[in-house]
């Protein structure tokens, strides 16, 4: 057997570009690169933040583990000053491997406070909240709903007498269920109630709740709060439930920025009902951005792996060859490569959007946000299922070991999977995604530019230009295929939805019955959203040409693998020909072995810390066996040599007569 | 909202068929029902087989309670002298839900020593193993091998001295690593090793090891042995490692059925080397067989919750309709119905064919184990990725609380994942399944009559007869697509590999370059050997007509769902035309709707008790919300309202100075 690490050494001799330049792209700048150095040298140096033996925690464990990280993680912000949000994303992504205690107290309950809060409640609340001297979260799911947010249960009625809010939980199913961190951590809640004043509802509206004593942390009176209980992935977070019997709150505390209960009782409707959405688009951003950070993680984990394993000899007597070596196996993750760095580019595009974008909004120009609603929504979709397929691709591709563990991707794909359900259900989203489009399609006004290709009209006759495999290689071409595709099934699910109106249906039960067509075209859509930018964001690169030629080759693979993969789409209106297919796969082959060389450079480039990755399969030096045994070692079934089950039930049956 | 039991009841009340009657076809009679149903009170009834807080336990503890489960059943086996092992097989499948750490000892041990073992070798083991005196396991897979058999690297060297052999792992990656049961359950292993005599390297031979005590369970000298940690599923279970130092073991431990070592050292070759696969495809069958049980539950369990579950309004004041209305739902769940009855199927055809043949193999008629071998392959990947991936489906089906180990379908997927890598990991299967297509493609005489369709050679210019949407209902016309696809995707593999073989490269390279072209064809000839299955099963059966209709167009739902995933394969020849397409998205929306009333009935026929589902969400009654809840409040997270966690870490950050 060849040593691992003489095997990603040989890999790294024969990478063709400058790894530690690829980095600086990823990063965004050599600065970004020095500012995420400096932010992991804070903290991979604490013992606290060691992960050597987090695969063997129980529920609790980790739980108890993850507030001590998190207590440990505040007072490191504090002592350095770190307050730009981008610094603690930074933290998140590269350094942090959990899910913490805390999340929503910093993704939404601060958010939510600044963006629908008074001045004199931002005032009073903000500083308290960013000192951590209360924690918050935001409870917005019941029991009996999450995406119908006007299905909601929960109360809250206008007491004009005591200027008071009653917040109750009406029915079992109005228990508050899923919020992150509400069940053992958090001491205070945004809670999404239906206000109710003298008899009349008035819909959802938010409202600060203390759930537990700020003295002993016992839970305040009427509030029944609690965990939710073992769950798939997240497990450091204590998603929790929480009912509430005629839990009183001065009337301050509802968030008024937009509307507004006046001490008599009187209401003020907002402005507009969609401003408290952006809080939802920028979580939906996030979640595009982590897709593509643990999508990255997983094919590092997995092509380093992939260069050390060997496995069958090719001819007897010779070495066995590195299983990376396989075309079935480059064909599992050269894939994931191309989508993790397709998703880091559309994550940089969302952020920069919603930047801009926000400015705008704030000044109630609301087009902008159904723009980034429409975009986001089917984005956040579309990242998050093909990330964690994507993980588990990778996982698989592991063999035996990526059952592991150790491994570091059975965690890593857990912790992910609820990114499909979580801020806003995949399907739910794309039927949203779609609607605009179909708006879009309908009426070219509303158009946002970066849509605008909505409005050419496929043409029935439309034929692919590509002549030979080497046309293949021009995005141009690329780009054409999918842009042609998404307009073609746009019109289609117009035509569906129309279809299914002329017979008689009514609206709401037209729109359901065209709901398979209207999430193929808002995936037909996010797929040639996600090549475009791919190409045209690597265009614009300044780079060595190496880096260029492995970049453009990766974006190629990525369209080609969606072509391949989704090749009826293409095929039914002769758009591409049989023949053309034959090129996609032969070429398919082809950017295969062009990019072998460079897949640990490319890996490399992300710059993950071995800590980070947590893998005995991923880990730098490539010395996966040894790391993989001495972890057993230590695995609690270890503890002794015979384990307390033999004496408490297997001696008997060994021992008895027959 | 509706109370829960009424949906179901009323769903109930709408099923055109009796349920029962179902349930003896899918049983395979009506006496195969009620010994099923003798079997499961035997068990159900027993508080030590209780679930309700399984999914709140530690690996430990749930490794624990694993044994202490084990050892009643065999307690119960014997208490009742159930000796078939088509009872164990039921029992496993129906009611226990558990993988069990003796699964290796049934499975692998006894098997193997019945079928290499010599007449005293079975007279010696055989009582001891049937009487768990030992407890034995089946060691094969490697730290650094798995796939790859002759590179195994554990040694067992023939003293000819002492008529004994020597074990020995004499490298790091030799440790054997993953085989069930091994780390701190059994007593036994057959070992696979490379027996040496006198230098001489005569390949991977089966040695009979004991590795603990059958005094104290203390590992025996120079056995170093132990579990390989946390992993994702089957955590029942001590998949575990071996190391072994100059282990010695009598000459007659050598499993000699097919090839001996007599006490001078002269070697006897086996006849035919691969009479020891039998066991490997009959456990192959058995994952077909688990596959097809899972992912029934999983569809009972999301079919159920999918009718009790009501989310938002269709118009503003109406019941918010059940999530099963919504044609998204319904084209997430149909389908995985279908797949399951097809799976089912398919399953009944493997073991019967399996029995059917080893007659004829144990006689020596190797065409059968060839023949066997193709078949099993391929299907036990098909199978076991197709569950796996309905079980995912089925859970995200669930929303919000399908991340919820209430569900029953957290520990479902993760238990059932490793079947897509244990007993042959899937590519490689695909793979080996495409080398016996092709060989039958090229020698018809070989061609078993099962497969003989691979002879028709497909017409370049052939069209697909489908005038109509009414024709798709017609199983000849479906069966005729797969065929016609697994026909020319068989061939175009063939010239795949002739065309790379003629560009120069050498025959293990021109494989390793088709083996994306290998793994398609594979495919296609699974899924038209599951589909034409399917039709030919169903036509025999004598059932009602109605349960025959409701079961054909399961068929349709599996045959047309199977043509729109993978459309790209039927138009890239221009065989399924796009007005085809047209006509089979239509269908599968017509079948939708002809199934709804009949699905819960369905699901109700496969008759699973609710301790076998073990979910809040599936349970019979349709109890959701109560039973999320109660479950919820006895998690070790809820066992004080205040968690130590805040004492030890979050008490002084919250009551820090600011």
């Amino acid at each position: 057997m060849a040593s691992p690490s003489s095997d990603l050494d040989r890999e790294r001799r024969k990478c063709t570009f400058n790894v530690a330049e690829l980095t600086d792209i990823i990063n965004g700048g050599r600065e970004k690169t020095e500012r995420r150095q400096y932010l992991e040298s804070l903290v991979l140096n604490e013992p606290i933040f060691n992960y050597d033996d987090y695969y063997f925690l129980s529920r609790e464990e980790k739980y108890s583990d993850a507030v001590k990280k998190t207590v440990r993680l505040v007072q490191v912000l504090k002592q350095h000053n770190i307050e730009d949000p981008e610094d603690y994303q930074t933290l998140l992504k590269y350094v942090l491997n959990l899910n913490l205690p805390i999340a929503l107290h910093n993704s939404m309950f601060r958010p939510t406070i600044r963006d629908q809060g008074t001045d004199e409640q931002r005032k009073k609340w903000l500083p308290l909240a960013n000192d951590y001297k209360i924690i918050g979260t935001y409870a917005q799911t019941e029991l009996g709903h999450g995406t119908f947010i006007r299905g909601l249960e929960t109360t809250s009625t206008y007491d004009p007498k005591r200027e008071e809010f009653v917040l109750n939980t009406p029915t079992l199913t109005a228990t508050k269920w899923w919020p992150g961190c509400l069940g053992k951590t958090s001491t205070h809640a945004v809670v999404m109630a239906q206000l109710y004043i003298k008899n009349q509802c008035y819909g959802i509206h938010s409202f600060i709740i203390q759930l537990r004593s700020l003295k002993d942390h016992s839970p305040m009176p009427g509030v029944t709060v609690g965990d939710i209980g073992n769950k798939v992935g997240l497990e450091t977070n204590d998603n929790g439930f929480l009912a509430m019997d005629n839990v009183r709150i001065p009337r301050e505390n509802m968030l008024m920025r937009h509307a507004q209960v006046y001490p008599d009782g009187t209401y003020r409707k907002p402005a507009n009902s969609k401003l408290v959405y952006g809080t939802m688009v920028l979580l939906r951003a996030t979640v595009v951005s982590e897709s593509a950070t643990n999508l990255s993680k997983a094919a590092t984990i997995a092509i380093r792996y992939s260069c050390v394993r060997r496995q069958t000899e090719a001819k007897p007597g010779e070495l066995e060859p590195q299983i990376i070596d396989y075309v079935t196996q480059q064909h599992k993750l050269v894939p994931q490569l191309a989508t993790a760095y397709a998703f880091a580019w559309i994550a940089r595009y969302m952020m920069s959007t919603y930047h801009a974008l926000h400015a705008d909004i704030e000044s109630g120009h609301l087009g902008a946000l159904q723009e980034l609603h429409g975009i986001s929504s089917g984005l956040k979709a579309f990242t998050a299922e093909m990330s964690v397929s994507g993980i588990e691709v990778c996982r698989r591709a592991c063999g035996g070991h990526g059952f592991s563990a150790a491994s570091g991707l059975v965690s890593m794909y857990k912790d992910r999977l609820p990114s499909c359900t979580y801020e806003g259900e995949n399907t739910v989203l794309y039927l949203q995604t779609a609607r605009f489009l179909l708006k879009c399609f309908r009426q070219p006004s509303i158009t946002p530019s970066s849509m605008s290709y909505i409005q050419v009209k496929p043409l029935p006759g439309a034929r692919w230009g590509v002549k030979s495999p080497e046309d293949l290689m021009k995005p141009i071409l690329l780009v054409e295929a999918f842009e042609h595709r998404a307009q073609r099934t746009i019109k289609s699910a117009a035509q569906f939805l129309e279809s299914q109106i002329s017979q008689g249906l009514d609206t709401s039960e037209a729109m359901n019955r065209s709901g398979i067509e209207f999430v193929r075209c808002a995936k037909a859509h996010c797929y040639y959203f996600v090549t475009r930018n791919f190409f045209q964001s690597t265009a614009l690169l300044k780079c060595s040409k190496e880096i260029k030629e492995s970049l453009l080759t990766l974006g190629v693979v990525f369209a080609l693998n969606g072509i391949a993969d989704n090749s009826g789409e293409f095929l039914e209106d002769c758009f591409i020909t049989g023949t053309q297919m034959e090129f996609v796969r032969e070429r398919i082959l082809y950017c295969y072995k062009q990019l072998r060389p460079n897949l640990v450079g490319l890996v490399d480039a992300f710059a993950f810390a071995d800590q980070s990755l947590n893998s005995a399969l991923g880990a730098y030096d490539g010395d996966v066996y040894n790391r993989l045994y001495n972890w057993a070692k230590r695995a609690p079934l270890n503890k002794t040599d015979v384990h307390s089950s033999y004496h408490k039930y297997l001696k008997p049956i060994l021992k008895s007569k027959i």
